[in-house]
């Protein structure tokens, strides 16, 4: 199945835009769960099993698997195993690097762990991009505005009539001739948000940075949908996993990703009248 | 020891700006190596036994072990095991994230793994490149001018009176209050390597792109060269690894590292007078 297909699947399915971000951290995961053989599967097999019916998609966040060193890989691996199918899979990796490197990556990251899409940093440029779009069943969200502090040190550096942001965005819709490329865009910057919508007005976006960063979620839905209300992937990482801190957690992140995705419908209900 | 003071022990010692890139590929390793527990491994630590006399660096390009899945992880750890002490070992791993994403990159890969370096894109600016040189003793080498083709997408981009890659290069110098930061360019842009050069006099620069993507020696060493004519890491990974493809790989690539070394120390003789 086409990558876009397959999210359009995901988020009519679930009836969700919400994406569950697993950042599983050894160090925030309850006392109970370490005791289990391998506690980051647990625990994540716990949030996913808990809020797989809110969720259209999850981002697992490489750097926090990596951390575990070659367990976490192991871990990644079986993490994915128990994600349901309909949800799409993103694999917050960021990477970017020349050809044959970023083929390597790519094989290791699509083919190998069978993820459906991966993040993309493009400042290395086209070559760095294309082993992740050159099959349509695989998409990858490449940066454009990013929701951390960082944000302004280059990405609004202004070159000619843009920002550089703008500049990534006009390039990856060139690239987009599968429909399978989306921009990663901060919910920390709402007007760059309606901005960069309004540059690509059908590509997917993921939206971090509500949630423990304090992004507003309407203007998120307001302006990170597309004009039919959809399209915009909205994750949560940290506000959900660690919602609770007792043995609760699982129930909790369940309560809180079924809360943002009836907070985000009643939001596209009211703004796109659907 | 201090990341700076590490590297200038590592150039006196071996006489040597050679980076010896390794970029391990199954399908590349001679027959005879594919009978080993761990061909990888083999291949890898045969190479570095060969040419640790003659280089002053070993860089690990992840890609090519993350495509090996958990045992990658594995032999990443066994390889950096090998290299000898006196050589700095560089986690060419192009990693770029939020804060505290950036927080286990740096302890994956620095405190986990003890690489002495690491390769950082800094699109998303000052907080995903913060945890990788907030310690004197550990390095970060930040994509200024990449060797590729795609480089040509954003890195030329002028935003005021400059190109975004001296946009990189200024905030880096900004940022390298522990002398921890380099910067990466490619051996494929001579003339603004020689600007780069300029603007950061004393900081490592990390040149890729000799070899077997075509970059000029002779312009590296003029223009990578600090005054002294050091500092600058000249990095070749296929040329040296696949020098042969025989069973005398090692040898091979011993030979051409050392070839690499004394054409580069000549040029430093003539061009440095010293």
């Amino acid at each position: 199945m086409k990558f876009a297909a397959k999210l359009k699947r995901a988020i009519k399915v679930s009836k969700s835009l919400v994406c569950v971000g697993l950042d599983p951290d050894p160090s925030k995961i309850p006392q109970s769960v370490l005791q289990a053989e391998n506690p980051v599967f647990e625990f994540a097999s716990r949030i996913i099993a808990a809020t797989a019916p809110y969720a259209c998609a999850y981002k697992l966040n490489f750097a926090f698997f990596e951390s575990l060193g070659g367990e976490g890989w192991k871990t990644l691996r079986e993490v994915l195993g128990v994600i349901p199918p309909h949800a799409v899979t993103i694999a917050d990796a960021k990477r970017g690097d020349i050809g044959n490197s970023a083929d390597k990556y790519a094989a290791a990251i699509l083919d190998d762990l069978h993820f459906d899409a991966v993040t993309v940093n493009a400042y290395m440029g086209r070559d760095c991009v294309a082993p992740f779009i050159a099959r349509p069943e695989f998409g990858a969200f490449i940066l454009a505005l990013t929701s951390n502090a960082g944000s302004k040190d280059f990405q609004y550096l202004k070159a000619g009539a843009k920002p550089l942001f703008m500049h990534v965005v006009a390039k990856a819709r060139e690239w987009n001739v599968h429909e399978n490329c989306g921009l990663v865009v901060g919910a920390t910057h709402p007007e760059e948000l309606r901005r960069i919508r309004k540059a690509a007005p059908d590509m997917p976006l993921l939206i971090p940075g509500v949630g423990a960063q304090g992004g507003d979620l309407e203007s998120v839905v307001r302006y990170g949908c597309d004009a039919a209300g959809s399209m915009a992937i909205i994750n949560a990482s940290r506000s959900i996993i660690y919602a609770s801190k007792g043995d609760d957690f699982a129930e909790a992140a369940g309560a809180e990703t079924a809360r943002m995705r009836a907070e985000i419908n009643a939001m596209r209900k009211k703004i796109f009248k659907r």
